[in-house]
């Protein structure tokens, strides 16, 4: 009798494995869920972009490369290259822990909007390696997320959103930008 | 007896459990099956390009922001910011459900050839956010499959292949590209 | 006795099943481990670019589409277009077995650095389909590492770590780069 059921228990478990085992070979395409508010990683930092005027050569940190078109009044085809200081704070003059390289164009023909693809490259004792956007900034929006596709160093292979913040423009001149990075995927 | 038997099964239970539990730790990065013909999403939608000649401000959708340079006869060099509408049938005039934003250019020297990076962005009340393709795009093939590598809101983290084929040329005015969306990573 | 045992065996057993199911089912997006050791995939391919200077048609495989702007005495602004022969040696006489196609550009003030999104393309008996890398490289550095982070065809899904040398460098006319490609997601 007991030797039955031990039998019972015995093969109860083994069909419990093989039906174990197989939930963990589901395709890893599968509908996976993600609970937003909780990265594997997440920071704030502040990308500062001084936009070159023909006189600024020392404090300028991006620059147009191609002019607007003409295609409508709001900057249509101008094509933006940066090489911006990223820092923990809001102040321009705080110690960069960062540079964000890269570029971004306006494509509007009836509003201001723009399309990036940069690096955010951390160089530093405490953190190396870049982590890498792009994607749609309708950045007239008060907040949008962009995708983070991956990345190098302490950012190995990661994925994530980065929502942006336009917290202040000067004209032409300077704008800033909050990043707030969020990853999930983390190695 | 009973006692042994139950001891053994017991054991043999523990160590199968720590198999079980070491197969479901091998590294992510192990090759993985991926079902091509089972994407977790699936849905083809239509792009148009209207260029920009100069004289169509009202219906370009794109339009060249970098001359070709004159290398070879096959538009080396031309640079095309987009901003075109996306819709779920073929025809032109349909309600747009998605707008493509980003760039292509030509790169071929002795044929036509194209590499390209843009978002296909939803705004609607069905869906929201962007998803971003990048890659090479030889044009001139029957079909052609661009990486899909990341994307926001209802795409968030998304990744998976998207199947073009140009249905419709008419010269340098207008294409028509559709585009099979597969995804492999839902969340 | 043996009853109570194969009981407590029985219970035991599903307790640490539904352990084992949970682990199972720990949200993707936890922190994953990755041996950098231990890619799926490695290869090493070498990169040839021939610079286009306006008599060399018929050997050039790039191009500036753009020039610098005069932002430092860096390049700046310069923005280059590819299409390069991929070989397995360092020989640029052999045969190409995939060809390297998209983009880069000069973007430091006051030292070379560039930036840079292209598709590493395959297409023969052999191997078949995309593989795409996009960021930061700063050329200067004797390696460096850029993203990859998506594929097509063989490499369909993918994304690792290309590590960068440059192995020679002729002035603007001719640079080979050897790309030792590790890709940590293979399906």
């Amino acid at each position: 009798m007991a030797k039955q059921i031990t039998k019972q228990v015995f093969f109860s478990f083994i069909f419990l494995s093989v039906l174990l085992y197989q939930s963990n070979a589901v395709p890893s395409f599968h509908r996976k869920s993600l609970d937003l508010a909780k990265p594997c990683k997440r920071f704030i930092v502040h990308l500062h972009n001084v936009a070159y005027d023909g006189d600024n050569t020392a404090n300028a940190t991006s620059a147009a490369i191609v002019n607007p078109i003409g295609l409508g009044d709001f900057n249509f085809g101008k094509f933006i290259v940066m090489n911006n200081p990223v820092t923990m704070d809001e102040n321009y003059l705080s110690k960069p822990v960062a540079r964000v390289q890269g570029f971004f164009f306006y494509h509007g023909k009836s509003q201001y909007d723009t399309w990036l693809s940069w690096s955010v490259v951390f160089n530093s004792t405490e953190h190396k390696g870049q982590l890498n956007m792009m994607g749609e900034n309708p950045f007239m929006e008060p907040t949008r997320d962009i995708p983070i596709v991956g990345g190098t160093g302490d950012f190995i292979m990661t994925r994530g959103i980065a929502t942006f913040t336009t917290d202040h423009i000067d004209g032409n001149k300077y704008f800033r930008i909050k990043m707030d990075v969020k990853l999930y995927e983390c190695y």
